[in-house]
């Protein structure tokens, strides 16, 4: 499989999960600005999605899969049953797993965080709109961890990588939405940043991330 | 099984499914603005749904899914198999439904519609850069339509039900995002029209909207 991903772009989700999982994955890296796939030249990216985002995953057998929610289904049910990253076909808990993968993707990541980091330049007051929209999801996230360690069943899926994503993304300073009034979202992180996999892919990415030269800085300014 | 729902929102595609698939599920309508279900008194959908919106769907075993991405593969999981609405697991068909849900889900719906026909009273701003969205998701379904019938393989599965929804709304007045640049769009609209589940499922509800009285007008108001 190849993962193309950007350094802390939203592709970190299933990056996370290919570490968990042990997924054996050429990782490579996007310049999100130009579409630029690091060490070609040209426009690589629009070859493989016309969307032109992060992540797309190719398959061993060639398909191309792009959406967070359909990568990580499809990374979750590659991983080795013990690892327990994606529940069984058909089971009840497989549907929450896609409910949660729906919300976050739409609630936090499209609402908020793909309007506030647009490489569109949108209008401050539409940026100021995305940044409201995350105080309802963000008391429900809160609500709903009260009492668990994960978001469904008992143990860590593919949806708390992506879950864990958004919540690195919303405080910073482009975006500056506190998780201050959210102490309980704030020890599911501090909890979840324990584990290797996710300390792990978030600091090779912070550090990718800070590299000069091989990308466009107007990206993801401010993001990390 | 318990479908709730609001006529012409996004719960239309759940109900369309239903209906391609004969499945025995019982309606229960919503009043979006007051949370308010049809023939109750009080916000009622509260209790079944943290974020108040439809489709809210109570299985026959008592767990609530919500979002639409979720919704929708359950129902196609429920359907028959010769009804082909949604491919079999792990098959590569459906992480390629899986992959144009969340893409109707995430560039169509949240990005577009739910901004446009927002309950919270966004910015004309946000507005128009909600609209201005659907330039890029339109161009890429166009293209990806030119020599298909149907989003994914050979016959309707249950994104297709969920782009129509899409495509009723986006012409819209309030929304104003004009089908006429996309002739394969409005082909792909038109033949799926015949369909007597989609015909139907639409027809039904633009009745329900438009009867007085037991909703609040200001929900969808200039949307159908």
């Amino acid at each position: 499989m190849e993962l193309y991903y950007s350094p802390l772009a939203c592709s970190l989700a299933a990056r996370i999960v290919c570490l968990e999982a042990g997924l054996p994955v050429a990782l490579r890296r996007i310049d999100l600005a130009n579409k630029r796939i690091d060490g070609e030249e040209g426009e690589g990216l629009w070859r493989l999605n016309p969307f032109g985002k992060v992540p797309t995953l190719v398959c061993d057998d060639g398909q191309v899969l792009t959406e967070n929610v359909s990568v990580l289904l499809y990374l979750g049910d590659r991983a080795p049953a013990h690892s327990r990253l994606m529940p069984e076909p058909r089971s009840p808990a497989r549907y929450e797993v896609v409910k949660w993968l729906s919300f976050v993707a739409t609630e936090l990541h499209k609402r908020v965080l793909a309007v506030v980091f647009s490489l569109e330049n949108p209008p401050e007051a539409a940026k100021q709109f995305a940044r409201d929209g995350a105080i309802k999801p963000l008391a429900i996230l809160e609500a709903h961890l009260r009492d668990r360690r994960v978001l469904v069943g008992e143990s860590f899926t593919v949806v708390d990588a992506y879950l864990l994503w958004a919540l690195l993304l919303l405080p910073r300073p482009l975006c500056g939405v506190s998780l201050d009034p959210y102490p309980v979202l704030r020890a599911y992180q501090a909890n979840h940043m324990m584990r290797s996999a996710v300390r792990n892919a978030m600091a090779t990415e912070y550090e990718e991330y800070k590299q000069p030269g091989w990308w466009t800085a107007s990206a993801l300014k401010g993001a990390p």
